[in-house]
């Protein structure tokens, strides 16, 4: 980048993001589990789930709305259920935790599912699908968030942006990779919006009353609308069901109602589901990876793309010359480290 | 209704749906399995999947397309993942004999995975995950169908219309189901727009050369896009990668490749996931289904709709006054039943 300050290594920007977060008054545990998830959103160029995010986890911190230090603690019973409560802290230490256990328990069993109870979010789900792609695994990670979208047909926000995330395994680089809101945009691309006085697309939006509405402020008072009309608006719904109601944790309403805000990160549950192909396939002729990689081929044959490339472009970029920072970057990461919460409202 | 030439109840017309594939060469065991998936449709005012089916059923079966007598194989190691072998039989029977193990197995460990392999798909996937929330568990079911959908960006038939179905259980009544196809529109509906001269919506369609049209013929000729822009797009290829390539069967491009011709019903692969809310929420506050029940209320009275809730009452007024059919439909039943395969090319 022409305007790089600064470039850093992954180990070296996940250090540098980690000391902030212990001066932040996050345990090791924490510090390290979500510097590494910050520091790969940079890697990536997924830059709203960079950096950009540590002056919210402060916030969250400092309102009192996570525990700081809480160990997670794994529940397993046998079965195909491994479950980590958190205690009410951030959400990547309890993954990391449970990863290991739910990729064995999937090749065991064919599949199973890693349940996280009482954690806060803020994270990006395609970090933890990769990593279960990493172990050959398949995955698929759905959560609630707090209630900004109406229902299809509905007036006021009651789902979530309710994130969508699934992985499959590539034998000869990164996966294939989705991970998206069930909303027609991020929140934050209505803000963006609000900020550059632009109106919104068609679609996106309806205000108070429930009317349709370009207008982005109006929206942001209003309530964003589900992906796909009625079919995206009943995939957020079973987002609610499984990753909600069914795991004992809080739905997107319950979310919000708890919490009292947007403006922090919203505590509730995750589900994520693991898969073996080779116990899937096993007895059956050919093999699921070669099949994956033919349909890929015929996606790109014809022009069309696959998800996640631009960022895994950004990634071998970053492998190659290191992270780059902008001058604005640096001094942001300056400016928390020496103030901890107090940079932080 | 008005022009209703005769009354049956949900037996009596699956008897005489079963009579006429009996007489077309089925087996009693898949005649009974497709008479009670055809009059479910029926019964439920699905039009597309009741009794318009059962020549498409025939004329497969008068192409050698499908086997009509293989008896499904039941596959279980005791892990997760129960596997039906259907043996080139029509799928209903293959998933009900699947569907108690996987119930019990999913009480058992948490969650469960039913896999069909080798079968022919005719039917709608409600009756499935129905069957499963009759049991009180949650169910998505997945399939691909016969290459007819060109991914966002592409130019091609390669997705299937990709059918995705999830039910939850309630408890004063019908689950809470939806079931639709990952593309904008059902090939049936262009069809349709095709004999009525009339254009079809934007975005339904690309032609031969991967242009967007609105012109039936020529969308029939090109092909059908995902609903949702690139998040349906993925969340179909995530149908053909967990429903094709995991479970060691065919890809919808593969399905049509083997056919040659989407005027008879695909033989391929189908994955049904079954999952214990009583297992996954155990430990946990509150009660999984009490939590949906308040989720569902949020909805109604925001006047926004649930799905199926057409179906449904449909299917209360079949209960209460039986299966309306025309004369026009008691004909072709007639006409079935005494020509068999003759009276299909």
């Amino acid at each position: 980048m022409a305007d790089a300050a600064t470039t850093l290594d992954f180990e070296a920007l996940g250090e540098r993001i980690g000391a902030i977060l212990r001066r932040g008054g996050l345990s090791d545990l924490h510090a390290r589990a979500l510097a590494r998830v910050i520091a790969a959103g940079e890697r990536d160029g997924a830059k709203s789930h960079g950096i950009y995010r540590i002056e919210g986890c402060l916030r969250t911190l400092k309102a009192g709305k996570v525990s700081p230090d809480a160990v997670p603690d794994l529940v397993d019973d046998g079965s195909g259920i491994i479950r980590v409560l958190a205690g009410g802290a951030f959400s990547p230490a309890a993954f990391a935790l449970g990863v290991p256990r739910l990729a064995e328990r999937a090749r065991t069993h064919g599949l199973a599912a890693l349940v996280l109870n009482d954690c806060v979010h803020f994270s990006a789900l395609w970090p933890e699908v990769e990593a279960l792609a990493d172990e050959g695994l398949a995955a698929l990670a759905l959560c609630p968030s707090y209630a900004t979208v109406a229902p299809v047909g509905g007036t006021r926000p009651l789902l979530g942006t309710n994130p969508f995330a699934f992985a499959w395994p590539r034998p000869d680089g990164p996966p294939y990779v989705f991970d998206f809101a069930t909303s027609v945009a991020a929140r934050g691309e209505i803000e963006l919006h609000r900020r550059a006085g632009r109106p919104l697309p068609e679609g996106w939006a309806i205000d108070e009353d429930g009317a349709p509405t370009t207008d982005p402020a109006a929206a942001l008072a209003g309530a964003m609308l589900p992906f796909g009309g009625h079919k995206g608006s009943a995939i957020s719904t079973m987002v609610e069901l499984l990753a909600g109601a069914m795991i004992g944790d809080l739905t997107s309403r319950g979310a919000l109602d708890a919490l009292g805000t947007t403006t922090l990160a919203p505590r509730h549950g995750e589900l994520i589901l693991a898969f073996s192909p080779e116990r899937f396939a096993a007895g059956r002729p050919g093999d699921p990876f070669a099949a994956g990689e033919s349909l890929f081929a015929a996606i790109l044959a014809q022009g069309a793309r696959l998800p996640s490339q631009r960022r895994f472009a950004a990634r071998r970029s970053s492998e190659r010359e290191g992270i780059a920072l902008t001058a604005d970057e640096v001094a942001m990461l300056d400016r928390l480290e020496t103030l901890g919460l107090d940079a932080v409202s």
